[in-house]
């Protein structure tokens, strides 16, 4: 079995030599938001994820989630992991200190993710959804709530869900018909939800589901959403817990992978006794929701981008161990590693490129995530990337990340398709991210039609020219000829969406637009790591700076004309794909 | 769980429609090639494949075959069908009549196969292999070989396996250690072979292995291995089983999909009392077994073709009941089928197009099969189209057929993760077939050095030629305009790899090269079958002749642009994908 890799020097470089603690010490207000508290976060992070979770990713994967008699059951070692996960205080990293958080930045938690998510992916989504829960409470439920449920959420006693879909809303959420009537001082939930993940299990007390439901009267659609929170277990005012709140599991799904981590129905309400409190205001749950859920689509994205980076870095080390084939020398044959073969270059090279660049994009955007709320300056700009470049990021995560596990498979040959090795369980558990936290095909919409047309282009043309000026002051080759070409590309592309008045095409090349601009962001910020390294080139480890450089220029030379092509192929607004009906 | 559907109609359409039948009565000697006979094939094997062997299909996915105690067992239903498949008589279809067999075309076995595939892939390996193996023992093998094994094998009596692969030599063959010595009137074979696909089993009493072994002072490498026919158990000169044959499964893999068909670790001669018999010349094994490996590749391409298609129709199923979001009408809202939304209707349409001209060229390559062989004017061009697309088919079926299961779970949103769904499943068996008979990258090596610059392109150009004066007698828009750009676009890359003098640009380009050739040549096949259909469209079903030329149209206008910006950029020759080591 494969082990768990991580590519240390280039998280090394991404956290601590590109500008980054820098900013956040100049700016963010936490004394603790310096190198030295990133070192150790990231140190005990690595090691608890190599050494506590990885090992109990394959294992978790054979054994799978349970459900018997009412009751879900977890994989061996999860329980025992869990306990010394919440030892190391994570789950509160960026939380208010009042309800036991650290307050330190996005930035922190950038490795953190990414090393729970490469580890061992169905433990990783615990914590991320339990930290969501809570913040959701914390950002809009009234104080009562925030005292009762709060620290335990953030230290990990209790865990947290979010509870949206329904059988028959989806994509649709506005679809919902779950009810909730006014009953004492909170309100009477009833209905059922499905694909909620760890929405049930036995490794705490008790369960907090943020749960979307329908006040008597309220509107129809999506503008006629509540937010609640549902505990398992009814809390009395100090915290204890007094007995169970008629919230049941009534099944799992078996899936094709994260099977450690249980996908669940949940009936709130089936003998009409399940309390659950208003979060936010009365018909704002939605909005409340998207709320912790662009957290949630940049996480889901580094946690495309960590199935990736591990598989690559799996198939990196059987392509440079596994002898096939031969060369003649003047001392005779000798093997030849298969990594040496160019069409295994060619896909190891595209994995670290896409690696890199998605690595270098992710960082990047969880650093503007704590600059829109505490750069001196530059707030307002800083929340337009951020709002821009979210979709950008849950897409090329998940659907890249998907990409490098297929080549990954493909570089192990047959071995690949075995359960041996570990790249087969990454491409089923890293299936998922292209479709939970909305689809990409929904990012594609929220990007083009929310971030993009109804911005009037604003915030994306404040990106574009950041991107051109970068390139002004960067006499680069081809990164810098790509990288122009690719925003001039963009430009036209949204040009022809902002006036063809077919929405329908609009609609239709929206997922192909946001693949290619979310490959010139990725290209851009690997760009800008690439200028940091050729500053430092001269002076050290001229080794991985100069391959820092090289992996940008293969990005601009080889991936990125792609992502050109499909822009310039939008601008023919071709709508031979909207000519069949289908609905026979 | 999903169904297995079937496209009827294009099967119809590609099987009596366009020119196939018609070309074999006039050239096949069999006096039952024709359309008749066709029609029974086809129609047992839809009632057998959607009654028998699609049920199993989910079924023996969750059981997997298990192995204890040396033996291998399979799930439950797979021993009923393998005893009513034989009844079929379809395993010798293609065979001669003195041994059983039917003598009937490759093309009537093109839709046999699909069926198989599409419904039951795990267990459609079992023929195909049993095939395999009588198709060599017929055709290099001595009489005496002949007459004990072909007809129990093409009965189905017996079941036949390829044995290539060693732990240490995979897509380098020639590294094989397995040993073959003389002894009375064969050779005592010794040595372990992996990934041997249905390499044991308790379906039928005798399984014999063709296996590559080396005999004593053989040249090294793949020029000294030479091919032998090793039973299970020993057969007296009657045909009657005499003992065992000290051959021993010693394990079988654990693997991502294709769950039902035992991939087995194959130990001959542990106790050195194996016996194998010569089939064909010494050291003349590896290019003994090409012969049958190319059929294999083609039936390969089928095979992922086949599960992409039952993946599509699955998608579109549900796309076309599923209810998600509204529409304002004049009555109200309406419930709105996401078949309708652009976005996914760019998923169907592209997994459609993809399906469809997958299926053009692959019916079209097992004609040309049989035209190779029997055509009375042109046979040798025709066997020029066969060693030239094989490849195309074998990695065409392949990856398009993984891509789109890919877009057939995105289509079903979090449905399409669960197993209760059968797109997962699919996505999980098809991924091997871009692995075995040759990796996808081995392919395309044979495609562009032995198929291509081999021949001085002259095959290639001979097919080219072909497509333009096809394109001059259609004026045909888009169709034309595209697959002329494609054929140029395919010259000016081949030109650049005749010329480059670097073999590593070459070998780097060649997976690339052959992906977009092979979108050229679906395209053009369905655009032979588009001028059929604008031919007919007057006079009958108009519905489907108008869909199939505007799957064409959006296959030129959509797809295939892909393929000429691949071609395009291979000629800009960059070399930045050979610029890393990754020798560490």
């Amino acid at each position: 079995m494969t082990q768990y890799r991580v590519d240390e020097r280039d998280l090394y470089f991404n956290m601590f030599e590109c500008p980054g603690v820098d900013l956040l010490v100049e700016n963010h207000p936490s004394p603790d938001a310096g190198e030295d508290t990133l070192r150790m976060i990231y140190e005990q992070s690595l090691a608890f994820c190599q050494q506590v979770l990885a090992p109990l990713h394959h294992t978790s994967d054979r054994e799978s989630c349970q459900f018997n008699n009412g009751e879900v059951t977890l994989p061996n070692g999860i329980a025992e992991a869990w306990s010394a996960y919440k030892e190391l205080g994570l789950i509160g990293m960026l939380a208010p200190t009042e309800f036991g958080g650290s307050e330190l930045p996005h930035f922190f938690g950038a490795p953190v993710v990414e090393l729970e998510c490469g580890s061992f992916v169905s433990f990783s989504m615990l914590p991320l959804l339990t930290r969501g829960a809570a913040n959701l409470i914390e950002t809009f439920g009234p104080d009562t709530l925030k005292h009762k449920f709060l620290e335990k959420m953030y230290s990990g006693e209790w865990s947290g869900t979010m509870c949206l879909t329904e059988p028959h809303a989806g994509t649709d959420v506005g679809a919902s018909t779950t009810k909730a009537v006014p009953h004492g001082d909170g309100y009477l939930i009833t209905g059922t939800k499905i694909f909620i993940t760890w929405g049930d299990h036995p490794l705490s007390e008790n369960i907090i589901h943020l749960v979307l439901a329908r006040l008597p009267d309220a509107p129809k659609g999506s503008r006629g959403l509540s937010l609640f929170a549902v505990p398992k277990n009814r809390v009395d005012d100090s915290g204890n817990i007094t007995g169970t709140n008629d919230v049941a599991c009534g099944n799992i799904e078996h899936k094709m992978g994260i099977k450690a981590s249980p996908t669940c129905v949940m009936n709130f309400g089936t003998n009409n006794a399940c309390l659950g409190y208003l979060v936010g205001e009365p018909n704002q749950g939605l909005a409340q929701m998207f709320q912790m859920m662009n957290s949630a689509r940049i996480e889901v994205g580094v946690q495309g981008l960590a199935q990736g980076a591990a598989a690559y870095l799996a198939a990196l080390d059987y392509a440079q161990n596994r002898v096939q084939g031969s060369t003649k020398t003047d001392q005779g044959y000798r093997g030849v590693k298969i990594a040496e073969h160019p069409d295994v270059r060619r896909m190891l090279f595209t994995m670290k490129a896409l690696v890199e660049g998605g690595r270098a994009l992710l960082y990047h955007l969880t650093l503007y995530e704590d600059l829109a709320h505490h750069h001196k300056t530059d707030a307002a700009r800083y929340q337009g990337y951020v709002d821009l470049l979210t979709p950008i990021c849950k897409s090329y995560g998940s659907d890249q990340g998907f990409r490098i596990t297929e080549m990954a498979i493909q570089t192990h040959g047959g071995y690949g398709y075995c359960q041996e090795y570990s790249v087969e369980q990454y491409m089923r558990d890293v299936k998922i991210t292209s479709i939970y936290e909305g689809t990409n095909g929904v990012q594609a919409m929220d990007l083009v039609f929310r971030k993009i047309l109804g911005d009037q282009g604003k915030t994306l043309q404040t990106w574009l020219k950041e991107i051109r000026e970068f390139c002004g002051s960067q006499p680069v080759g081809v990164i810098k000829d790509r990288l122009l070409e690719a925003t001039k590309a963009t430009e036209e592309a949204v040009k022809v969406f902002a006036t063809c008045n077919q929405m329908d095409l609009v609609q239709y090349y929206a997922t192909d637009f946001q693949e290619a601009m979310s490959l010139l962001a990725s290209a851009y910020y690997l760009a800008r790591q690439a200028k940091v390294a050729s500053e430092k080139l001269a002076t050290s480890d001229e080794r991985f700076y100069g391959e820092k450089i090289k992996t940008c220029q293969f990005f601009a030379a080889q991936i990125l004309p792609k992502a050109i092509h499909t822009l310039n192929h939008i601008q023919a607004a071709d709508r031979s794909g909207l000519e069949l009906a289908f609905l026979d």
